[in-house]
């Protein structure tokens, strides 16, 4: 797809090279040169589209990577990628060995900062921009941060620091009203009255209030706008607010129409812009399952609230929101808040499931152990997302879950193994515990056709046998066990497997843990999280207790930041598929 | 001392049967008892004196413990405590098997919901208050937040979604200008413009902008204006905000005066409010060596910056600041923020140092890992208060820092034994490390008259014996190490034993750990933080890896939360005290 500009642009300093009049071609053609890539590669789309002008217009007129550019989350990065050097490996985005979907440091002195999740870019733009005025340069440091992200309290903290110092950061706010699922919150209507009425409240608003020279807010999608109101504030000293309104989806009619649907759309007709039909399967997504379910049990347990920040769509909360609007609570980029807020209900006899991808509970860390723990609030935690994600790679893998959550007291860890193993946990969960659960499930579908059956009740603190056998014991938690399952099959009886799923990663089901001590003495434990405090560490932990003296080797992901590639790729890597699994119990059992 | 009027206060139902004109002569009478029994007692002084008539009128007005009053942070909560049910046990406050310093739900029901940390206090009560509607019960929701509390991302967050709800809450922000230390940011000079010109700026105030119905700023010590304006809030219906002026150790001259030292002064004089003279010590805090010594190194290297959320004087931080005030930056309490502007600080060749209280990084996890870690960027984290703090208790222990920072990637964790120890580690980090480091180290003061000494290199990831012997090895890691030492003196060479101290969690030093493996067949570790997931499980690991077949033992914070206590007490009921550590050794010998 010959380009008449774009061929010719490598790095910033060719856009440089064209006239301004030549910027709206250039942006038409990066437009369908996103919309041509993602169309098969897949991608996040949506976002990417909203900045087109504005990356340009950016790159144009600032002297990156000099200059330093900040995008928050990173979701709408792919014009800057594809303008910064990158044009030629695009398709050969979120792949393994590819380049990153997010801007990633190691890749490109263009990317400034990793990103990935939320929230981070004011912080460290100020960061840069603080050492820039103790070194004496006179960079710009800029941070383009969403109307959702700017929203969560660490901009908020950064905004607050920002305000007071006199470092030479421009924040530009883009603003289309949307995250992945649209905006909430008070300030979301707070800037819809800011665009609505603008001349009037501009004198006193928030920004301002927090010390930024504001100006906006303006047409994100004209360059004559964006370019002059860049330029001037290219000349302003100290911190600088531009308000941009944008359209996500820009440029794809059914993109800006259904902007949810087109965040991360998959594979669609590049001409006519139509989704195209995801693959027929039998299966169910584990977000799914935990959606219906939730729908269900909600509707015969009135204290049954539902929360996320701002996961509504990839948690599947939205079919309980369709249900019950009034118990179902969407808080925005606000984990922090979520947690604490369900404690705080919690405390008043609801029964709040708190539904947080693995990996953005790490932003919840000290509200688990101190609002929710130290005072047993029955909290439900149900974290989506966890151990090896795929393609969003090392921001977004939750594998540090079972490390980081198990020496918290009073906490109970459940993985469940399947879609029937969640629905059961959920069911017992909202039954009354006496404890706060955390129940970690993968990204991605499960392995049983029927799995809407019955609620049965699971006990705490019980561990299953899987498989019998008398020469080595496996130990899974979750999902994986299907991993261990193929292993054994992949073995044909050669050696005699036992397989255990510890399924409680707290607390331990000892007396399971004695059984299998006493009859084996080699013990492979098997996990998709780090190595490191993990599943396996809590065996070796017990272990250590009782004077278990067999050989006990533990699998897991490795004392390493994963990238990105698919699942399976990744699990390889890591030492965690089916044929290493095979592997590990030959290499036991024959020593 | 009898009291006219406190004396027949058990509950705040006994106040509601004073007239209001005897309100003045009750916080008189309080503000007295406070002082009176923190004069001996020590605690929480300043904030405290700031809210006796606020404590008051609430209680007065409202209908606590049915309506639901949080306290942020909980220093503010002595008044309160007092006042619901605790007076006589009130002398008990912060010693083992009294009453905690901070609010805590076990200990009465209006204690609506335990705090320590701060920022929390909007989130649960606006969860109390969601409740309440879907309830359909009619109670009041109250968070009593102080204004370098509510500079924090979280109560952002909160105000952000209780804004764009209907809930019964009121937000009482109680502004006297200072957390511990005087509160910094943008917030901060635009509550004191808002203070100022409070007919001008009333009307567009960020408050409101969030959809609060904002009044105030009025007089917190004023009794008729706090009653006429709650209760004219008592009939507003959704979120409302109440803006009140306090002065900070009100009702004693030198408190108010000095309202850094007398946030907790110690033992004092309570006629002339004159600090005691401490015990005179030989030895240094180690917060007071961190302090002296990143001044002499910044001094040396102007690439130094140091870094605290709101802990100048608690971290030491302060004495920087004095030398180098444009390298030194308070950020407030804003623990998210700190971390990823240290990155951002670090991607240009700064050499942040970063001081967080160990409970408070908890705060920043995601950040440790998404912002520094995954980049590898050479922040060094100064984590005081690790390990067992004492008296303030659970909510603030630093016991979880080696489980969940172990599972980080490229992460060096290090736990200096001693002054000279700190030293050194911080000299080498800031020599240029390939790595992000957490330097962890305890409370209080170190036990060498002399460590003022030249500096030298710390060799990254090599352990150290500290003591021969054949029959068993303790294994610690940092000043825990004392104690082990303690208990070989109690041993009297009746067992003989070999002390090693670990130092490095992280990179552990697998070869001194060879050669303990293959000379011990029994080994204790010990350490000052959570038993599940740290220092033990990480040599549990290794030996997993090497085919160790010897007796590990653990020692450490067993699995539950610590209450307060003093550190020897607190040590001995985890069973890492001296004599602990002897029966130990002793029974592993002997076995």
């Amino acid at each position: 797809m010959p380009k008449k500009l774009l061929k010719n642009i490598n790095l910033p300093a060719d856009i440089r090279q064209l006239s301004s009049d030549e910027l709206p071609l250039l942006a038409k053609e990066l437009r369908e040169f996103i919309i041509d890539v993602v169309a098969t590669k897949e991608g996040h789309l949506g976002a990417s589209l909203g900045v087109v002008e504005l990356t340009i217009a950016l790159h144009y007129l600032f002297d990156t990577p000099n200059d330093q550019l900040v995008w928050d989350v990173g979701h709408q990065a792919y014009g800057h990628k594809i303008l910064t050097g990158r044009k030629d490996v695009f398709h050969t985005n979120r792949q393994q060995g590819g380049i990153s979907g997010f801007p990633k440091r190691s890749e490109s002195e263009y990317d400034t900062f990793g990103v990935g999740h939320s929230s981070t870019s004011i912080s460290a733009a100020l960061g840069m921009a603080i050492a820039s005025k103790l070194q004496g340069n006179d960079k710009h440091h800029i941070a383009v941060i969403g109307d959702a992200s700017i929203a969560s309290g660490m901009s908020f903290e950064a905004l607050n620091h920002a305000g007071d110092t006199n470092a030479n950061l421009l924040v530009i706010l883009n603003d289309n009203a949307i995250g992945i699922d649209p905006s909430v919150g008070a300030l979301k209507h707070y800037l819809t009255r800011i665009k609505s009425t603008r001349s009037d409240i501009e004198q006193h608003n928030i920004f301002e209030g927090l010390n930024f020279d504001y100006s906006g807010p303006i047409d994100g999608h004209n360059f004559e706008e964006l370019l002059l109101e860049l330029n001037r504030l290219k000349q302003v000293e100290g911190p600088k607010f531009l308000h941009v309104i944008t359209t996500k989806g820009k440029g794809l009619k059914q993109a800006e129409q259904d902007q949810v649907k087109y965040h991360a759309p998959g594979k669609f007709d590049k001409i006519s812009g139509a989704i195209l039909p995801k693959e027929a399967s039998k299966f169910t997504k584990f977000q799914d399952v935990f959606g219906k379910t939730i729908v269900e049990l909600a509707t015969e347990n009135k204290k049954i609230v539902g929360i996320t920040p701002a996961m509504l769509t990839g948690s599947s909360l939205k079919f309980m929101l369709e249900e019950f609007p009034e118990r179902t609570f969407d808080v925005g980029i606000a984990e922090q808040h979520a947690v604490t807020l369900a404690a705080g209900m919690a405390t008043q006899g609801l029964v709040p499931f708190c539904n947080i991808y693995s990996t953005f509970l790490q932003r919840a860390y000290d509200q688990i152990i101190h609002d929710v723990a130290l005072q047993n609030l029955p909290v439900i935690f149900c974290l989506d997302r966890a151990g090896l994600v795929g393609e969003d790679g090392a921001t977004h893998h939750g594998v540090f879950d079972l490390a980081y959550l198990r020496c918290i007291p009073n906490l109970i860890i459940f993985a469940p193994r399947n879609e029937i193993e969640l629905r059961n946990i959920m069911y017992t969960a909202q039954l009354g515990l006496e404890n706060p659960i955390a129940i970690r499930y993968p990204r991605g579908k499960g392995k049983l056709e029927q799995w809407n059956l019955p609620f049965e009740k699971t006990e705490i603190g019980k561990g299953a046998c899987l498989r019998d056998g008398n020469q080595i014991a496996v130990l899974s938690a979750g999902a994986i066990a299907d991993n261990v399952s193929e292993a054994v099959n992949l073995l044909n009886n050669e050696v005699s497997v036992a397989h255990y799923d510890i399924r409680f990663i707290k607390p331990l089901d000892t007396e399971l843990l004695n059984t299998i001590f006493n009859e084996f003495d080699k013990i492979i434990t098997i996990e998709d999280g780090a190595i490191k405090g993990g599943l396996g560490s809590a065996v070796l932990e017990y272990a250590s207790d009782v004077n278990y003296t067999g050989k006990i080797k533990l699998l897991g992901v490795p004392d390493e930041f994963i990238h990105h590639g698919t699942v399976e790729q990744l699990q390889q890597s890591c030492g965690i598929d089916s044929l290493s699994i095979q592997e590990k119990i030959i290499s036991l059992v024959s020593k």
